[in-house]
């Protein structure tokens, strides 16, 4: 997989040989992304499967996998399939979900891009948050499929990207994929984007979702909740972009959804730089909550859902679960 | 003066010996701070009477440290007050009256801190934005003024400290002088204020402020009308904090207010290291405007100034000039 740490200096890719080499790699952010997570964690569970002795070894690595982050629903997801499939057909099985999984995402993806491109008007401009591009997933990308969908629909959009204090993701990833890519894009300090919307510079936001509850609250990478408050302040469509794998209908509401803290070192030090006075405390939840009241619509792959999400979100996943993808 | 781009890490001084050293420490952001700036635009104005040969010259002097950086006013109102001086009364004067506003400075802040104490409740949450501390003044600091004022009256704040991006003088210098005071702060990720107030964390915000027009509006930090919206949006009072030189009754409203937009390697560097991709676009406003409805108060040395701030920040103005610091 690519080794998104390098980003944007180098490209560079990694293996991962061992279990632990998978939960070091979702730990330390070389692999990052709600269903980027998904696929590692299927291609994971396939890599137990092959290496390790017994179904018992296969069911713990699963659980050390899971454990790694809390917040995006996908890993467990994606672990769950692999796991139904390693037991009932073994290291096969396991293997052949992973695929299908990795094989699925673009292509829902790609249908989710479709049903958001449809939100965008011509020469508008977007605002996103972190990096829900293809690197985020396997292929295409979710917020970002849904700008590049409209690209390649001739709709020109502008992007502002939010460089995505502490880990950069938009400065680092987004901006890296924008470019790539071809599409009009400027990047700003997250703490630029309120007067942004204030001179009329943002049409709307679009964002991905790390775990989304069965009443339409989304947990997302920290600042989007802000962004939404922000987005609502000043009359700009929120919206978020993800596939049915991120609706978690066993998560009710956002209360229910664990925020993982990260290391203090993401915001005490920049870049190898010590930035902060030795010893400084620091809080640094990697994510947060927006209520769905402030979420214009939700995008998956099954189209566009509003509110109320309780029951827009069921539609939608019984309609991707039927469709062939 | 301290030379502020080395903090936390070293704790160095310079010496301006021309109006070309005190330009470059203005522009580079070794000295930064609006009371600071208004000091040391007037110590500018005295070294160029001292150090050059005619009054043409010395005008011209003035002109260049004004136009260094145009958003805080009291870059002006002191190379002002200095010229002033040094037109009636030459070098000498011009050096008096430097001193005379570095002398004030403290026990205008230390005035202001006092009024300021009083919103404070006991053992309440403040949150910060940028560095309104002694590094931004001659001393004691205006925002930090009014939290060190509330730790000396034994009302024992808690301070969350915005990183505040993309010069991070929150993580850089906020947090030092709170450490160097021994005041419980904890920093974050500028993108964190939100779920902080979402979760009651936050009781108010403090800020400090470049420009204030007459109607109230305040150009402060890029970042400061993001938080104003929160606060707003949580129902947690804003306040502004600065002394009256920062309030422009020439600038009618914040729409008049000149935004200064920095150099793009603010925001794709950080200590040598690029971390967006190369030529990527960016938008680096220093700066945003706060609209006065968003405002709770601002308080000055002369007490706390309420809506509607035409009529309470004249007065303070007033208050202030009669009350010998």
């Amino acid at each position: 997989m690519i080794d998104q740490r390098a980003l944007p200096g180098r490209l560079r890719f990694i293996t991962c040989a061992t279990v632990d080499d998978v939960c070091d790699a979702i730990n330390t952010l070389a692999v990052r992304g709600a269903p980027a997570l998904g696929a590692t964690g299927a291609y994971g569970v396939a890599l137990a499967a092959r290496t390790l002795g017994n179904a018992r070894s296969v069911r713990a690595a699963a659980k050390r996998i899971v454990a790694t982050r809390p917040t995006a629903v996908n890993l467990a997801w994606g672990v769950g399939r692999a796991m139904h499939a390693f037991e009932h057909a073994g290291a096969t099985g396991a293997l052949a979900e992973a695929e299908t999984i990795a094989d699925e995402d673009v292509a829902r993806n790609r249908a989710l891009g479709a049903h958001g491109a449809e939100l965008l008007g011509v020469g508008g401009t977007v605002l996103t948050h972190c990096n829900a591009g293809a690197l985020a997933c396997v292929g295409y990308g979710t917020a970002l499929g849904v700008i590049r969908a409209a690209a390649e629909r001739g709709k020109r959009p502008r992007v502002w990207v939010d460089e995505t204090r502490p880990v950069l993701q938009g400065a680092r990833l987004t901006a890296w994929e924008l470019d790539r890519l071809g599409i009009d894009a400027t990047l700003v300090a997250d703490v630029a984007a309120a007067s942004l919307m204030a001179a009329g510079e943002v049409d709307c936001v679009v964002v991905g979702a790390d775990r989304i509850a069965a009443n339409g609250d989304v947990a997302n990478k920290v600042g989007t909740y802000g962004l939404a408050v922000l987005a609502h302040h000043h009359h700009v469509p929120f919206y978020v972009a993800a596939p049915t794998s991120t609706i978690d209908v066993r998560t009710p509401d956002g209360a229910a959804i664990t925020v993982e803290e990260r290391d203090p070192a993401e915001v005490t030090t920049f870049a190898g730089t010590r930035i902060a006075p030795l010893g400084m405390a620091v809080a640094n939840p990697a994510f947060d909550v927006t209520p769905a009241r402030l979420v214009a619509a939700i995008v998956t792959e099954a189209g566009i859902a509003r509110r109320p999400y309780r029951r827009s979100l069921a539609s939608h996943i019984r309609l991707a679960a039927a469709h062939s993808f």
